[in-house]
């Protein structure tokens, strides 16, 4: 029996679609959690009567303070203790639950989880993934958290995505690329160039090599590490042309009668191809290298989205690594003193 | 009457897509315009034979050594003098013609415009300009020429880019965007927090701000600055997904006789969006503060996108703006050292 605790306040379109998203949870997932909402109990309990929604398996930790997406990250520790992101992950560091939720601000968030719930004892930072819907889904790290990073924050990205792929996704010896502007091992600036032998060199994890923008979604690699700037951008532009293509293409189908006709035959099939492109399918952005499974669901969640997010939560708090990734971290460590010692006697 | 100087070589698909290019060019655009077609006469010769193509307003310049795909960017200059890119670019700087299209190595290209044709007096780092097949079009500079960079190139990327717009692409004020991580003053690297203070403080562009990957599509700028690595990541991707979407919705399409029959109904309204986002429709890439008009077609170019390269040097030719960009460029070195020297006696 897992419990997941969810920050029902904070995104978007909280708490209308976060209790709408715990209402499909409760229905349609695992019937073995439990959840805990933290957030306004009188506002929860109201939509959820609304919406003929029965919270079975629930508990309430009312709080109607909470964070907002103007508040500085800082807040979650110093001036909003008792925001429901700062209670939810309190539970969690607590043991009161498995994993957290929430939609809310993600740098706060990041904050959050760093300076409540604490890293893996190694992790020099921990770097929020996201699961990018392509077919197969690649997890790219860093997505944004950390924009300044060394080629060793680089490489321990590397080893927390193979890490989640393996256990949560269940994907065999994960590939994993470095995003850079060309194939070449001397492409990109000093970080990328680095980064490369440092990948190259490790023998744990399965580096496959450089690899361009475009060749991303070429089922190239599973795990694709980048700096947290490179990274938003490569994201945030998947998102924008994938939007802007879709919308087209609706405009295109609907804009005279035989067009129309077109689009009322393939109907189901343009659900299909949103639903290819659409990141909500895939649940929400881990937080890798956090002692326990925090995840980021999208700030502008539907219900579908939120309840993705939440059976993410319980894939990550069934196949929780932190201790392996613990003992991976400090076995990879010691190689590198050992290498250092060596070529010191050398 | 205009003359371009086109490398017949070097590109996947040269030389048969550059001479059934030329052919379409001579056929389709302004009769007011000669062309120096500079590659292996005989081969050039032949394939206008068997392809009917009548080559009017042409002059031969034959060579039969190229720049290959795999050449060092040097040997433009050093070791394959007499390849057709080399000389076409000593013929521009000559002034036999008035600009010059290849759809070659891009390195290579980049390095002889700059040490053959020469850079705009005044200009630090020639950009290569990659125009966005967005509506309306926006120009991405740099798209990969220069990986490493400081505040002050973006800011004459800035000003190029915009000079470009609004010579050569009739857009008037052109809205110019920092491609960054969030809209935000603070946000980005160090680079990009600089750059941010002084675009702002430049009065002689229309800066618009930070823009996200994903707001780059929403017509929010005509020309979006970058460093070449960032602006690389932001271009393949576009291009990378875009190929992907428009092959699932055709594999989509064709799969089942329902589908098939709605398929034959869009067929030419898929041409459409296929054509919306498709790079070869607008063209090439302006290399930005080379002394004269340098285009570079995609290394793939089929005869329509090598048209429509040679479209756009045309245009190029029609409406230069060097002498004015140095005027220009010259202004702003004055305002700033007037403004230093105004610091100093503060």
């Amino acid at each position: 029996m897992k419990t997941i605790i969810v920050d029902m306040m904070g995104g978007d379109n909280a708490p209308l679609e976060t209790v709408k998203g715990v209402g499909r949870a409760i229905k349609e997932l695992s019937e073995d959690v439990n959840y805990i909402l933290v957030g306004d109990q009188v506002e929860i309990e109201r939509i959820a009567r609304e919406n003929e929604i029965v919270l079975e398996r629930c508990d309430i930790v009312h709080t109607e303070t909470y964070i907002t997406m103007e508040d500085e990250p800082i807040a979650v520790v110093r001036g909003k203790e008792t925001s429901s992101m700062s209670l939810g992950l309190k539970l969690l560091k607590e043991g009161r639950g498995d994993a957290f939720v929430s939609t809310g601000n993600t740098g706060a968030l990041f904050t959050g989880a760093n300076l409540i719930v604490r890293k893996v004892k190694g992790v020099k930072r921990p770097a929020i993934a996201s699961l990018l819907p392509l077919q197969p889904p690649v997890l790219l790290a860093d997505s944004g958290a950390n924009v300044v990073v060394t080629p060793e924050y680089l490489e321990q990205f590397a080893v927390m995505g193979s890490a989640y792929m393996k256990n949560v996704m269940g994907v065999e010896n994960p590939r994993v690329g470095l995003l850079n502007n060309g194939e070449e091992e001397h492409k990109g600036t000093e970080l990328q160039i680095e980064t490369y032998k440092i990948l190259r060199a490790n023998e744990d994890i399965n580096f496959v090599g450089n690899i361009e923008g475009n060749r991303v979604m070429q089922d190239t690699c599973d795990v694709i590490v980048a700096d947290g700037f490179t990274g938003n951008i490569f994201l945030k532009t998947m998102e924008g042309l994938g939007k802007m293509m879709l919308k087209t293409l609706k405009t295109t189908l609907y804009s005279k009668i035989r067009t129309r006709a077109a689009g009322l035959l393939i109907k189901n099939e343009m659900k299909g191809i949103k639903k290819t492109f659409d990141a909500g399918e895939l649940g929400g952005a881990p937080i890798l290298g956090i002692a326990k499974p925090v995840i980021k669901a999208h700030g502008s969640s539907n219900a579908k989205a939120f309840k993705n997010a939440i059976r993410q939560a319980i894939a990550y708090s069934e196949n929780d690594f932190a201790s392996q990734l613990e003992a991976d971290l400090a076995a990879l460590a010691a190689k590198k003193s050992a290498k250092a010692a060596e070529g010191e006697e050398k």
